[in-house]
C-alpha cells in the first residue's frame, strides 16, 4: 500500500487545498495526473505526458507501468508528435480493463448498467416492475440478481467492475446512507446504505447510493448534451421531478444533500395540495401523472402510471401518440406543464445563474410541445435582470440518464484517484480474506 | 519577484488542482499555510507551527521572516505551549500592518470602512445621499474623496491599506467589469471596472467590484452571525432585495455572476409589474418602498426612501415607531412581507437546501415582526421533503454588512495568498514607477 507508511498526523496534513505540499501523496497525485492526461489527449507518447505535466520522462515512464499494471493505460500503435522525430508508441486508456456498475430503482423500473474506462456502455439492462409499495429488501434482492447478471456479463467482456452507485427517486443522507422520504416509492426512513450493502454481497467494494436527480445530471454531463455545456441545471421529471444542479462540472448537493428539490417549487401559492405536505408545488402540474390527467390519459382513479422506457405501449406512449395527432387537449397540458416548468426554472435561474437547462426525463420526448412554453416563461422572468435567457436543451438519455451517471461515476472516482483502487487490490492482494 | 524565473509552461502546470507538484509554488503557498495557522491560532510559536504543518523548524523560521519583513506577522510576548519545555517567543497577526478598504455605493448612501489583518474595524464613514439617477462619474468622484479620507485615516493609524473592493446595487459582469443594471440607482450598461480605476486613482491596486448582496453575505460570514453558521442564504434588502449564498465559506456566484437574485423570484404569478420587466416578483412585496407604501408610510408619489442607517428621522424610522406602537396597518404591511419573503426562500431552500437563512439589510431591524411569518412559510413549504426547517437569524450588521464584507474581501485574498501582495511591492520597491 502507497500510504502504510505515513502516521495520522502527516496524513491529516496531506492534501492538497489547506496543508503544505508534502512527499506521501506525491505518487498518488501525479498517478491522477498522470493518467487524466491519458484520458485527455486519448493516445499519446511518455515523452509528450513529461512535456505536459512537467515531470521527468523517468517518473512518466514509472507511472505509466503502475497504471498499465493495474489495468488502467495500455500501449498500443504509435503517434507521430509535431513534425520531426520518429513515432513514438502511443499510450491510451485501457477500455478492457476495468468498468463500472450503475445501478437505479425507481418507481416503475430497476437498471442496470456497465460502462468501461473508455466510457463505452458494455450492458445495459431494464426491468419494468412496479415498486410502490414494495419492500426496500424485496426490491433489493431483484436489484441484486440484475447486478449480479451485470457483472457476469462485464466478465464474459474481459472487464473487473470496480465498484457500483446505485441511483434512489428520493432525498438521501449521503452521510449515513438513510433514504429520508422517496413519496412516490412510499419509502420513508429507510437504511439505504446498508441494505444496500448487505443485499448486494457480490461487489467488491460496498456500493455507493446518490439521488436520481443529481446522477441523472452527470450522466447528461459525461455521456450527454452535457458534454458541451457549461454549468446547467438538468431536469429529471418522471413521476416525481429533481433536479441535478451542475457547477464547474461537479454536482452542487447543499448543506444536507438536499439540493435541486425543482418539484417542490411553489408554481401556485395555495394551490393542489402535494405528497410533500406543501400545497401548488410544480409536480402537481408537472409530474407525469399531473400531465397524464391533464391530458385526458388517464384519469383520478389512475394510481400507476408507467414511463415510455419502463412500458412502450403505457399512458406515457399513448400521450405522446395524442399529441403526435394534434389532440388539443393533450397540447393544452403539456403546455401548461412547460409554463410551471418555465416557472420554476425561473427561479432555479435566478437564484443559481447557468448556462443552460436541460430538460430531461419525460420532459425530453416532451419536448416539442413542452419546449416553447417552458422557453416563454423564462424569457418572461429572468430576461430583464440578466439581458439573456439560458439555453433550453432537450436530453436524448431521457430516463436512462440517471443509471448512465451512477456507473459514470464509479469510473469517474477511479479517473481521479487511480491509486485508491491500485491500493484496494494490493491490500485484497496480500489479505485475501479481509 | 517570487515567480520570475518561471516560464509560462511551467507556471500552467503550477497549480494544485490539477498540475503535478512543483516547486515553484510552493514556497508561496507555504508563506499561506503558515499565514493560515497564525491568524488561525492568533498567537504561536515557531515549533508549533512546524508541528502543525509539517514543516521543519528552519523552513518555518525563514517563511516567518518573509512574512514579517513584510508587515503581515510579528512577534509579541510568549507562550507556553503544553506541559513541558519553556515559554517559546509567539508569533501573532500583526494587526498594524496592512489594512482593506471596503467601499459602497448604494442608492441613498456612499459608505467606507477600513479593516486591519487582526479584522478589527479602524475605520467608518456613512454619507447619506441620493444617488439615483446620478451620472456614476460623479457618484463615484464623491466615494473617491470618501476613500482618500479613510487612506488617510488607515496611515494616521500606521496602517497601511493593501487594496479596495466597492460594493454596487447591481448585476455585475465581473470579467469585463460592467455593471449590467443597478435598476434603483437607474443605472444600466454602466463600464464601473474602468470607471472606479480612473476615479481611485489613490489605491496601489484598481479597486475592484463586487455585488454588495455577495458582499453583504461575506460581511456576515467574517464579522456577523455568519462565523457560527455552516451554509447559509443572506437576504440584503433595503430599496431593493437581493441573497448572497455562502457555501463552504465561499461565495456561490453562478455561471455569470448573477446568482442570488432573490428579488426576481415571482411570489405572485401575474401580480404587480416590477422594475426588471416580469410580474409578481418578491420586490413588489417585501422591497422597502412596498413595505413602506402597504403600511401607510410613505404613499405611491413618494419616490424616495431612505434606509435607517441613511437618515435616522425617514421612513424606516417611521414604520419602525409604529410597528413598536402595534400600529395594525404597519404590523400587517410587515407581516405580509415576512410571507412573501419566506415564499421566495422556500425556492432558495429548496434548491440550496443550506443550513440557515441570514434575515439582512431591512430585514433586520423588521425582524420581530417579519420573522414569524418568513418561520411560518418557510416551514409549510420546505418541512415535508427534508424533515426540518433551516434555521432563521437575524443579522446584527443590517445595511452595514456589505461595506464589512468589500473591506473582508481585501484581508481574505492577503491572508490566501501573502506571496502575492510582497511580489507586488517587490516589484514596486524595484521599478517604483511601474
Amino acid at each position: 500500500m502507497l500510504n502504510s507508511g505515513a502516521d495520522d498526523r502527516a496524513r491529516r496534513h496531506a492534501t492538497f487545498n489547506g496543508g503544505p505540499v508534502r512527499h506521501g501523496t506525491m505518487r498518488e497525485h501525479n498517478l491522477a495526473v498522470v493518467l487524466g492526461e491519458v484520458v485527455r489527449h486519448q493516445s499519446v507518447t511518455r515523452a509528450r505526458l513529461a512535456d505536459l505535466t512537467g515531470l521527468t520522462k523517468t517518473t512518466v515512464s514509472n507511472l505509466v507501468a503502475v497504471l498499465a499494471e493495474g489495468g488502467l493505460v495500455q500501449d498500443g500503435g504509435t503517434v507521430r508528435e509535431g513534425e520531426r522525430g520518429r513515432p513514438g508508441v502511443a499510450v491510451s486508456v485501457n477500455g478492457d480493463g476495468v468498468a463500472g456498475l450503475g445501478l437505479e430503482i425507481n418507481v416503475d423500473y430497476l437498471a442496470a448498467c456497465v460502462i468501461d474506462l473508455g466510457r463505452r456502455v458494455r450492458h445495459r439492462h431494464l426491468i419494468a416492475t412496479d415498486n410502490r409499495g414494495r419492500a426496500p429488501e424485496k426490491v433489493i434482492e431483484a436489484l441484486a440478481r440484475q447486478a449480479a447478471q451485470a457483472i457476469d456479463s462485464a466478465a464474459d467482456q474481459g472487464l473487473t467492475v470496480a465498484g457500483a452507485v446505485v441511483a434512489l427517486p428520493g432525498v438521501l443522507d449521503r452521510r449515513t446512507g438513510w433514504l429520508r422520504t422517496a413519496p412516490n416509492l412510499g419509502w420513508s426512513d429507510v437504511p439505504a446504505g446498508t441494505l444496500l450493502t448487505d443485499g448486494l454481497p457480490t461487489l467488491r467494494l460496498p456500493p455507493d447510493a446518490d439521488n436520481e436527480a443529481n446522477l441523472g445530471a452527470l450522466g447528461e454531463l459525461w455521456f450527454g448534451v452535457g458534454r458541451e455545456l457549461g454549468d446547467f441545471v438538468h431536469v429529471s421529471g418522471e413521476v416525481g421531478i429533481g433536479a441535478g444542479i451542475v457547477v464547474s462540472g461537479q454536482i452542487f448537493r447543499g448543506a444536507h444533500g438536499f439540493a435541486g428539490e425543482l418539484g417542490h417549487l411553489v408554481v401556485e401559492p395555495g394551490g393542489p395540495p402535494c405528497s410533500c405536505g406543501g400545497r401548488g408545488c410544480l409536480e402537481q402540474f408537472a409530474g407525469q401523472e399531473a400531465v397524464l390527467r391533464a391530458a385526458g390519459v388517464t384519469d383520478a382513479r389512475t394510481s400507476f402510471t408507467t414511463t415510455v422506457a419502463a412500458d412502450p405501449d403505457g399512458p406515457m406512449a399513448v400521450l405522446l401518440e395524442s399529441l403526435r395527432s394534434g389532440d388539443e387537449r393533450a397540447v393544452a397540458a403539456v403546455d401548461r406543464a412547460g409554463h410551471a416548468l418555465g416557472s420554476a426554472l425561473s427561479a432555479a435561474v435566478n437564484l443559481l445563474d447557468p448556462d443552460s437547462v436541460v430538460l430531461g426525463g419525460i420532459f425530453s420526448p416532451l419536448a416539442p410541445w413542452a419546449r416553447p412554453a417552458v422557453q416563454e416563461a423564462l424569457t418572461a422572468a429572468t430576461t430583464g435582470i440578466r439581458g439573456r435567457t439560458p439555453s433550453v436543451v432537450v436530453s436524448r438519455l431521457a430516463g436512462e440518464a440517471a443509471v448512465r451517471g451512477a456507473a459514470g461515476l464509479v469510473i469517474e472516482r477511479v479517473l481521479a484517484d487511480p491509486g485508491g483502487l491500485l491500493s484496494v487490490r494490493a491490500a485484497r492482494r496480500d489479505h485475501p480474506r479481509q
